[in-house]
């Protein structure tokens, strides 16, 4: 093989073959750009069927932009973002919400990368101050960066907490599908169920070439989306592309099927790894994500067999993430080069 | 057909046979995410390749993102830059040069969609005024969005025009593929040889699914480009589904073939169209685009068998615009719709 | 005199003495900082009982810190402001409206500096269209930047076209005491009456040290203005020393009196101007500002003698402001200097 | 005395009678606007005099306007400011940092207020990463939101530390008269002899009634402030009556007067307070603040005679600060509360 496959990221993985399949039969004729096609009508009915009430969806390029888009629709400038100190949002965008929202993050350490309503107390600072930045979003993560999951009434409470204080609970859903699948309920049950108001529901992740959904279960929050979208550079003019992305993969469950696959072939590489001396899991294996902590004079020869991230320098903790192209056999021959290394 | 080929948009067409068969042969295993592959190093190499001096490049998802991104590495918020009245970054973009790189934009009306020396210097205004904005770039379209073009000699007066005043040339070349074809000259001779600092690579209207490239000719211009991109969203993870287009779209000059098409087909339109009786040509058919006046009551009636937008609703002016996969056939087919309609 | 007086501008004047006067007796011991002290809320009381309703009243810095936040209380970034093409916020603030509101400014031409509903129907374009950013509020100056004044039917007229189309009507009020001066009417017919939404109460011109108020008449828009102000740099810690200017601008109607005492010199300022061979008033004078164009070879000879600026390079059209401190001698030596050198 | 002083902040105080001489000194006839005046050059010149190389200096309305027009002139939006969990910037000005400067803030507990290149290094993370804001300025605060002191030689580590990574060295001078007249030395030597990139000559809390210095040492990185400070409504028409404060702070050495003795008043209160049972002392007197523990029972009682604000809710630590007005028998006063209360 060309390109092995490895564990660097669930974003190194190519497309489902169903997902080249529906761009192929889109790629006839003429049809309105920007989103006024069958295929885009088609698409977004088929996410908002998911839910029970009304909701609004909108299709944008990638994780960052409906991550910052869907805060800019949830916040003025003078607000602030509670999140995690290792939030994607916080980490990994180069700036970008504070920079298109204006808004403030406010974050905490986690030992599990979970918000509790407890520690948004923490985070509840300076209300009503004019010379502080003022709470309006608690945001997290399902899957989360570290792996872990939010049950259902986990999320509840964080709603909850959100919403008694005039606040919203926004879900960044780059992974929704792997919680999806490894929660086993649907995501009206997990998220309008427990009052999330607006999520991404993650594309790219889960075997797509491209494309995320913004999901307004608070439909409210929607107003004037069309155009933050445009003007936030996200509004894709052969939108047929991207919609047949998400129409192949609400088909047949192909989105929960990907996830599935990818929780597995996880919990396998956990299995397959823990036993390995010198290897310990460091957090729970929830979704499609491994943390361990291995012996840090390993990590280069085992990178140099197949790449993948140190996650903390410190204490040489390392991610590797499963996708839904992973197989067995590249476990299995991966957790072989481990022990060769190690033992 | 069940999506008719018409002539309201080339965006509205599909993608060429070759580019989904690119994409098919890179959905191979596992690549690094972000652009730290080989399908990337070959583009990138590919299009630096069509020019003499050091280039920057960097693909982005779209037109806005491409103009707005190159337009924030040029400037800072308190500058200006010159663009006429119609120019797709001033009334198509929903505003997003100003909301992300602060600038004023400075425009004229013109007659063709065209700068000129004389033009900017009427906008060049307030310069070391502490109450103004300072003019920093003159900003261009090529082909113009009325459909003609600028001669190289033309982009080269504007550069000098620029370039004496410390400002930059940017252009804006979501159809530059067409002005090559139809000028007969290479991007090095119409760009680089020009003075032009910094254009965007138009894909998306030439026969790929998404993506832009930023091209900087100045490759001063490109510090922290990398930065500025992801803060801007538009840094696609699997970024080899849109480099390995651009590689497609650059073997055996299939962005020229594309284009040179495209513009024959406009060609094959005006001559069609200009003989029906109350159809008046309006501008210099040089690309791809056709703009006329036709009656109004004729318009709804056109419009109905085949879509297209109108241009300007005082004169009742409207746009046709065709692209690469426009046959005379289509064309035929519309000719006769409209000689029947209007005589 | 070592600063002899002219008509630059009325910002070149220095302060009335009660003004000075007033600091002077707010300099006492120690008062809570940022307008938590009893200064602010008797000038804030004492604007309020100017109007009927409710209203809410912020003291700011500046007169561009004023427009700016007002804008931004009322907008989106994805919003419109539809102003003249000679509007204070669109050419002499260096672009803040558009760096902090992320609006863009449509602008039209006109004759006399003022907007009417004929002219904000050809502005009202693109609605509900995502490329189009989205007409939100209609701004205008009074007096105007052409020394023109909105009588209250005109104002009201402007409002009503607003709230038709769930617009905002926003008076730049740098020399609002000027147009309530000239037409004889309260600020509560003048704004409140005629449905203006928000205004700017501006003192710096007026007579005061420095220092603007942003009115909100209709007050949903103040939510969360507290905030917006910290956040845009605009709320002076020692407030007293802003407020208690305030308060004594509105004592026994110094305000007023300031204003019909510049008004007035204005008047004078045509009369002996306007007889001279070679001037001709171009604007009629309605508040405290002369428009005239004069001969190209004089302007320089007589800006020698007392500096005032060329608003109009092309016609030489000069601009003349009178203050609260001019002095009919003041008048009289200008007029006697211009006729030296213009016959 | 109607306003009696307290010690809840030196913003608190009112101005010094030399400054208002020197207003009503200034309040004369005409001078032209924007700072194009006599008064303005001749306080420029003054604070340009302090320092051997070359330095640019301008005048801004407050100390948030005076940070972040700074900070802005420093970073491109995808950068990352470096500073202490309890700088200004990062929780007293409701966001405006990143705002408008689009930069993210990277902040680290201190136990004292204080910055070190140890614990700079902790910060210094994700450098080249395109995913991760990149670390552009150190900025600190001298004296700091503690009450403590940067040494120079800390001051030059600081700087040294910054510029073998190409970054620059901000400081927040809101109270640096208290800095220089604690440590005895010029401001040459503290900050330019040390590296010092830019800071802000702080005024407001030093016994003006308004106003502070945007200082760069760095002279190349105040290309385009003039327009960065219009564009950040920071520009007062009336300059000559910002500038002749400096002028008259300048005077005489009134700004390290004023200072010297704020930092006496503190080392006396500190003195007063140590020795009352409960009372424990936190930090190092080294300015113009107290640090203190007081008994929780005790606060409200003593806020009731002079109110004060609680620092930490948490410790029930409080700080007092002291200003140039502060006398003796003000501190003795409010000891023998504080004695009574906790006795």
């Amino acid at each position: 093989m060309k390109f092995p496959r490895g564990f660097a990221s669930d974003n190194n993985s190519g497309a489902h073959p169903q997902i080249l399949a529906a761009i192929a039969a889109a790629n006839e004729g003429h049809v309105r750009a920007y989103g006024d096609d069958a295929f885009t009508s088609g698409a977004l009915n088929k996410i908002q069927a998911l839910f029970r009430g009304p909701s609004e969806v909108f299709f944008v390029f990638n994780g960052t932009g409906a991550n910052v888009l869907a805060l800019s629709a949830m916040t003025e400038p003078h607000h602030a973002v509670l999140c995690t100190e290792n939030a994607h949002i916080h980490v990994d965008e180069c700036g970008a919400p504070e920079r298109f929202t204006g808004c403030k993050l406010v974050t905490t350490p986690t030992t599990d990368g979970k918000l509790t309503p407890t520690l948004c107390d923490r985070l509840y600072r300076g209300v009503g101050d004019q010379h502080h930045v003022q709470p309006r979003v608690v945001a997290v993560s399902q899957s989360t960066e570290l792996g872990t999951l939010y049950s259902p009434a986990e999320l509840k409470a964080l709603a909850d907490w959100a919403h008694k204080r005039d606040m919203f609970l926004y879900v960044d859903g780059a992974r929704i599908a792997n919680a999806a699948a490894a929660l086993g309920v649907s995501l009206q049950q997990m998220l309008e169920g427990s009052g999330v108001d607006a999520f991404s529901f993650g594309g790219t992740k889960n075997g797509i070439l491209f494309g995320e959904a913004v999901v307004f279960l608070n439909p409210e929050l929607a107003a004037g989306f069309r155009f933050r979208r445009k003007q936030g550079m996200q509004l894709g003019s052969k939108m047929r592309f991207l919609s047949c992305q998400f129409e192949a993969l609400l088909t047949n469950d192909l989105w929960l099927e990907n996830a599935r696959h990818a929780n597995a072939m996880a919990k396998l590489l956990e299995k397959e790894m823990s036993g390995i001396p010198g290897v310990r899991i460091t957090q729970k294996v929830e979704a499609n994500g491994v943390f361990a902590e291995i012996p840090r004079e390993a990590t280069a020869k085992l990178q140099a067999k197949s790449f993948f991230y140190v996650w903390n320098e410190t204490t040489n903790e390392v991610r590797w993430l499963t996708s839904w192209d992973t197989t067995p056999e590249d476990i299995q021959a991966f957790a072989a080069e481990a022990r060769k290394i190690l033992n």
